[in-house]
């Protein structure tokens, strides 16, 4: 069964992760937001890429859900000591992972292509591609701090300034990377994963063809806000800034004109009826995962739905 | 008493250390060659620049002269196992040197500037001046190795190419750093550090003006050969490729047209008569610096034939 999963970082990569330690080797394909990606000390960084990766990699630090498990910090504190910017904490593996890629570039290898090597020497054994090969930044627009590229609002400023509304700088003209439409079409069902839809999947329904290709999919989504919280990162805050009561049924109406299926939490339960006069299936469990096995769970799930509506077609 | 030294990597580090030690703060300024710099992954890499700021910040390798004390390579390892270029062993801590430096030159900073703020950042309290902010490069011509970036020929292919001749590219039209003239003439002596003659000295001496404005003054060098061999690098096996017998008097005949007092190891002595009658004097002492005192007794025999001769005027 071929699946499609759009993500972002943390949230999105453990399930993605869940998908991945369930489906057989080959048949998930991961297309990632890359509008968080920036240039920072010369080096093209790829904060969900990267995530997506190290995740898959079990090589995720599992306490941050980002950066790599056993890393160190001694080029960061060299740079500290030379007044260089330290406010983007790189580890030193990180900084292997950021200094091949940046060479590869500049060799002109495409992000895809790089990352497809990459995930190789990994051992990733499921399809990772960038939403696209072309630069694509998210820009955040804010009522007191003027316009932010996104890793200065999210790590430089802790998201603190308030959100007025994104820009995806460059994706009129951005190509979906090689891979992502026919990943799209050819899989039986496309999963959202549980990442911010401001910031996370918004970016690669934006990037042309993609919002097309997935209409007349069969699409699941599951809701990263829990009792109108982000388990992590600034969803809910974003919600409120931008006018909506933060909650899973504000999460479900984003999706709404494509999703058939919505995975919300028991805490969320009253949400249902809303969902549900959208057309879209609302499915109560579980949605929080705390660890591998939860994981593993909730893509258990996502797949037994998707097998139901096969086995029904 | 104003010095103005002339070095390259290790050896003319251990002198400049010495020196530093020895003089008041303020008093040396240590001119250093940048033929070998290079760029890296990206990374603007000055190697003999970095030996001497590491050597006199206390910050270098004890064992290998070059890199970082308490050095760890964990980008390194993930560079290899991303099947990144990892013949050039960088550290985690000197990357973030370079990534430093690389940003500020980005930035639109010279050489020098950044090398007087990492000089402050690492409490150094000499003048380290790049021999220019321009770019130069060495290139080695080889027999049958056609003609290398001077870190290829050093690092990569271990000085095995045999050498036929040097060339240093850009320096034509570069122009020696602020500073540099200055300090030359304004030095009561200068020091030629015990550093390979053909690719360490040569290059400083061939910028613009450097050879001239150090003619008239006393002039020091300390030989870097003992008894035929160098202590490290190729600087014997150049000289034999080049056509020459590797010796103390070799190295003196480099400098013949403007050096005055040629110190030279005991193994040395028959190649007294030859340099003096150049005009040059000999003197005779231990040049070999094993440990931190060898550097100041060497420094101290050096300030002692310049006071008798400041003594002497």
């Amino acid at each position: 069964m071929k699946i499609a999963a759009l993500a972002g970082g943390v949230g999105g990569a453990k399930l993605a992760d869940g998908l991945y330690r369930t489906l057989p080797a080959g048949d998930l394909t991961v297309i990632v937001n890359t509008g968080d990606d920036f240039t920072h000390l010369g080096l093209k960084i790829c904060p969900d890429l990267d995530t997506v990766c190290y995740t898959l990699a079990g090589k995720a630090n599992p306490s941050t859900g980002w950066g790599r498990s056993g890393e160190t910090y001694t080029a960061l504190s060299e740079i500290s000591s030379l007044e260089g910017p330290d406010w983007f904490r790189l580890g030193d593996r990180d900084l292997g992972t950021h200094l091949v890629r940046t060479q590869r570039m500049r060799e002109g290898s495409s992000l895809s292509q790089i990352t497809r090597a990459f995930c190789a020497s990994w051992g990733i054994h499921a399809t990772i591609l960038p939403m696209s090969d072309d630069i694509i930044a998210t820009i955040v627009h804010t009522r007191n701090h003027g316009s932010l590229n996104f890793q200065e609002y999210f790590v430089k400023l802790h998201c603190q300034p308030e959100v007025v509304g994104f820009q995806f700088d460059g994706i009129g003209m951005a190509k979906p990377a090689p891979g992502v439409i026919e990943a799209i079409e050819s899989a039986d069902a496309i999963v959202l994963c549980p990442s911010n839809p401001w910031v996370s999947i918004a970016p690669i329904l934006t990037v042309k063809g993609v919002r097309e290709a997935i209409r007349p999919k069969f699409v699941l989504s599951v809701s990263p806000l829990i009792g109108g919280q982000a388990l992590k990162g600034p969803a809910a805050k974003m919600f409120s800034e931008l006018g909506w009561q933060p909650s899973a049924q504000a999460v479900a109406e984003q999706y709404r004109d494509f999703l058939n299926v919505f995975l919300l939490d028991p805490a969320d339960r009253a949400d249902c009826d809303a969902i549900r006069q959208w057309g879209i299936i609302s499915y109560v469990t579980d949605v929080i995962m705390k660890d591998i096995p939860d994981r593993i769970r909730l893509a258990n799930e996502i797949l037994d739905l998707i097998n139901q509506r096969l086995g029904g077609m």
